[in-house]
This record gives structure tokens, C-alpha cells and sequence, in this order.
């Protein structure tokens, strides 16, 4: 099955190393998805092991001449919606980084493109996978905390230097969208609830280095059934920690706690003394899960409908932060 | 100096650790606040260091018989305006259970009272002089993680047997005014800012033993200078865990995240090298620190001001909550 690569500006590693142990699929080509996307460096270590890609500066052009299955994007948001609905119109199935689009109407747009396709469609929520947040998903859903009632989510980066990505807020949906939503994703599957509303905050866009910063967000969710969710995000990450990034999750139910923290997982329950520390599952990786959803064989732990949902949830708390108001799902759309 | 304490169902025990060493000052009387509340308890405690004390059915009387200098006031906070009152008018000093009172109405009221009044006023924010909390303060203080920019607070308790006093939410203010009180206080002197607005969710009343149980609450405020604070509360602490509380708070600023957690402290800077554990200053007693304020030898480190206005971050944190919208300073009063 032939593979393209849309952009470099995310998490493309994601489909390099799902495929590497699969001669099934080849990379055919790669381009950007704006202009100011060098795809030198992917091309370099796709060669390695597709000697064969071909390199095109328009994507139109390349899903045209080289007809791929599979299409993996991850350019500029603000490209997104044109090049998801081109890949949708031709039934291209698509894995795409996250944020999906950063706007209502494009969600619509693309939400109808998709309901008229073939294509099976994911987002890049990789973290998902990780071991520490498998074992504790794997807990809560055999029932090991009880209901969950309460969820407090945490994004902490270190800044470092960011490319040409950030110099627009647009380009990559601001704090709450392109860091945030992760947090947003934890959220929506761990509580198995649909979202009610939610309030978000951001700071002010600083310039850095030539690039548009939000340094920090906070949003609050409810959500179905009295269910309550609490989201931090930050690039105050000091340089000098032992990570870039400090991901934490604690998910309180009726019958006990269960956390993330430090690529480990911690529960506490009434059928437990103190807290205990859980052999983890073992890591997995999102385009395999993806790959072999399109080839029948199961159904992706991501599914279209999450990644709508949660990309709505994600445009929600922005416009939340950036009108300074509640936003309720009963009310809109 | 005399002291009376009206009321037992809070944390009078500061009171009768923070003379335990002093014997300039004497318990007098004991009387409930109101007449649900069972002295018998308090006064076996009471008497075998303060043999001469007496006992009174009525708090009025109580004061007016023995003139106290000091008066422990912890009762149901639907008593503590009155209360409160006719202490400031008599320039009795004032130690007292938060939340200070329930309403806007009612704290209006005490201000006013409290401006006419020679009395010092504290409140019972007893946990700012635990080791971890005096440790962490002291380094935000002294600049190590620069400016403050973002909080993140947690009060998670153990639901256990809870008294009369939670027989009707008004009694103790419900879960954000009674328990998440202490976080909210910790966002305010930690980040040296002033609340701009609020915006609190808490969950539905549930009939536990007869008492009006909230199992959890969130809020979320916004700070002058743009700093952004979450505080989550919940009584889903299990049974089986190694502490009563789990008593978390992050700080994030510009320069370092500083966190307390298991009472310990945790700082992360660009000066210092991966999270480091800080060595802590020993506990204090807020009581002995309110006594030496009257006695003017230094300021308490819990100021009226600082009662005041956290006190009206929790009842907006509450109201917030009880009408689902958001709550600004700038609006309101």
C-alpha cells in the first residue's frame, strides 16, 4: 500500500516507526504542506528505507500523479481543512496531526466531506499509546476506581526553541489546541462522558524568537453525569528538568484514584492498602493501531467520531479563553 | 489574658496547641455556638490544663460574665455573623473557623462591624504554617521561580463519619467555601495577586448519614497581571489511603515550577538541575502567631485582609457554582 507524507511541522515519527517493521506500505512521496515547510531533513530518513520516494512541492499534484491508500498530514493548521478535504473527496485514508482545524465552520466542512467518503480518518493522540496511560485506561475501564467523577489533566513543556510553526498562533491552534488538546483527549475517553461546557483561559501571545506564545492555558470542563475535568498547560518547563514534558493525569472515581505522573501509574482504591505503583502495559504504536483498522482487521482505539468531538472540545476552550465566556454545547451547533 | 471558645466543630485544636506552652493565657469559658453542638468533649480537654474554666449554655451570656480578651469561635457558620458581630462590637479579639461566613451579605456586614472595632481578626488557615507550605513560601517569596504565572491547588480528604455540622450545607458552606477554602487561600498569597473572576462548578447534594454531602468541586480563577489558578476538591479519598488529606499545590513561575505534595517540596529552576527536594523550616502555630500579633510584637501572617477577601473568592467560588456562570470582581460589589 502506498504512503504520502503531507508537511513535516508535527509528528510524522509517529508513521515512520509504525511502518518500520512492515514492508507492506511504502512512502511513494513527500511534500510540503505550505511553502515554508523544508522537508529536507524527513526526506533524508524516509530515503533510508523507501529509496524509491519521490519529492513534490504541491500535494495535489502527488496524491494525483502517485494515487496513495494512506495519506499522513502534518503542516500548518490553517492548511488543514483544504488538504482534508481533497484526501476525503478521494477517499485517502488519513492520519493527520492535531489539532484537525482550528475553527467550527472548517469542522463542519470536513465532518461533511468525511460523512461522503471511504476514508478512515485518525488523529495523531499518540500519547494515548504510551504504556502509563494504556495501564491506567485498561484500570478505569475494568471498572477499578469505580465511576469516575472527577479528572484533572496536565501539560507541562519546556519551551526550547520552536520553529517556523509558532510564528503565526493560527499555524498551530495556540496553547490550548495544540498542546492542550491531549489533555482534552484524555478527558473525553477516560470519563466516557460527552462534554457539556467548558471555560477556558490563556495568556497573553508573547513574541519569542520571532513566534506568537501563549506560555500558559487552564480550561474546566463538566461534562455528562456530574462528571468534572481540569486542564493546565504551560511552557514554563524549566530547561534543566529530566524531560520536555511533565504529562500528568488523576482520575478520581467512586471507589478510588488512579494517576499518572512521571511515565508511571499509581491507584489507590478501597480494595488496596496506600498507594500502589502498577506494572505497565506495554507500549504500542498509534499508525500500527490505525493500519490495521483499515485493513479490517479492528477497530483504531482513536476513532473518527473522538477525534471530531475532541477537536471541537479543542476549538471550544480557545474561543472560550479568547471571548472570555463559558461555552455550552446545548447552546451551539 | 482570657480566652473563651464558642463552638466545637472545627479546629479548635489550634487554640489548645498554641497555648499548651504559655501559661500568660487562660481558658475561661466554653459555650456551644449553637445548640446542637455537644461541649462535653472539648471541655474534658479543656479543664485538665484550665481547671477554673466554666461552661455556659449561652455564648452571650458567656462573654458578658467573663470578659475575655480572646474569643475561638468555631461553630456553624450559619451562627458566625451574629456571632462575630457582637465580639467585634465588644473588641474581643477574634480566632475563627473559615469560611468567616457564607453570603456577601453577611461578610459585608462583618467588615463593616470589624472597621469599627479595635479586635485583631484571624481566621483558621492553619495549614500556611505547615512545614512544606512555610518552606515553599519562602522560596516564591525570595524570587526562586520567578514571577508567579500559574497555580494549581488540590484538597482531597477522606469522607469518613462527618458530624451534625454537615447536616445542612449552609452549616459548613459546602465543599468549595469549607474545604476548598484553604486552596483558595494558598492561590491568593502565593501569587501576591487579586482576583479578577471565578468560576466554580460543584456537585450535586447527596444524602450520606444524614449529612449534605458535595463529593467534589473545581474552580477556576483568574489573577491580576495574568495568572491563572485551578483548585479541585473532593472527599473521594479512600479509606484504605496513608493520610486523612491529600494536600497538593503547584506553583509555576517564570523561572521554576515549585511544588508541595506528601508534605514534602519540590522545586525545579533553570539554576537547579532536575526536581529537588528542599529541605523544610519547621511547622508553626498559627495560634501562637495570631497571640503575638495582638500583643504587638509582629504581624500575623494571616491578615483580616487576607480573611476578607478569601473569603469572598470562596463565596464567589460557591455562588459561582450554584448559578453556573462566572463570577468578576469588577462586576460585582
Amino acid at each position: 500500500m502506498k504512503i504520502v507524507i503531507i508537511g513535516c511541522s508535527g509528528h510524522y515519527g509517529y508513521a515512520l516507526d509504525g511502518i518500520s517493521f512492515n514492508n507492506k506500505y511504502t512512502i511513494v512521496g513527500i511534500s510540503p504542506g505550505v511553502e515554508e515547510e523544508n522537508i529536507d531533513k524527513i526526506y533524508e530518513k524516509v530515503r533510508k528505507d523507501h529509496q524509491e520516494v519521490r519529492v513534490y512541492k504541491d500535494y495535489l499534484r502527488m496524491i494525483e500523479e502517485l494515487n496513495p491508500e494512506i495519506a499522513v498530514v502534518n503542516t500548518y493548521c490553517t492548511k488543514n481543512e483544504e488538504i482534508v478535504i481533497n484526501l476525503l473527496q478521494r477517499d485517502i485514508h488519513l492520519f493527520i496531526e492535531k489539532p484537525l482545524t482550528t475553527s467550527m465552520d472548517s469542522l463542519c466542512k470536513i465532518k461533511d466531506a468525511y460523512s461522503k467518503s471511504k476514508s478512515h480518518l485518525c488523529s495523531m493522540m499518540g500519547i494515548r499509546y504510551h504504556a502509563a496511560f494504556l495501564t491506567a485506561y485498561q484500570i478505569v475501564k475494568e471498572g477499578g476506581i469505580g465511576k469516575v467523577k472527577l479528572i484533572n489533566a496536565q501539560k507541562s513543556y519546556k519551551l526550547g526553541q520552536r520553529g517556523n510553526f509558532y510564528e503565526k498562533r493560527d499555524y498551530y491552534g495556540g496553547i490550548l489546541q495544540w498542546v492542550g488538546i491531549h489533555g482534552i483527549d484524555w478527558i473525553y475517553y477516560f470519563s466516557g462522558q460527552e462534554f457539556s461546557s467548558v471555560y477556558g483561559r490563556s495568556s497573553e501571545l508573547i513574541e519569542k524568537d520571532g513566534n506568537e506564545i501563549e506560555m500558559s492555558g487552564v480550561c474546566q470542563f463538566e461534562l455528562t453525569n456530574g462528571v468534572y475535568a481540569t486542564l493546565v498547560t504551560d511552557f514554563y518547563r524549566p530547561e534543566t528538568a529530566n524531560s520536555h514534558d511533565d504529562d500528568r493525569l488523576r482520575v478520581v472515581g467512586t471507589k478510588g484514584i488512579i494517576e499518572v505522573r512521571d511515565n508511571q501509574v499509581f491507584v489507590m482504591s478501597n480494595d488496596r492498602e496506600g498507594s500502589q505503583e502498577i506494572h505497565l502495559l506495554e507500549e504500542k504504536n498509534i499508525f500500527e493501531d490505525f493500519l490495521e483498522s483499515i485493513e479490517g482487521n479492528k477497530t483504531c482505539f482513536v476513532s473518527s467520531a473522538e477525534v471530531f468531538e475532541v477537536t471541537k472540545a479543542s476549538i471550544y476552550a480557545k474561543e472560550s479563553a479568547d471571548h472570555n465566556k463559558i461555552m455550552f454545547w446545548n447552546e451551539v451547533n
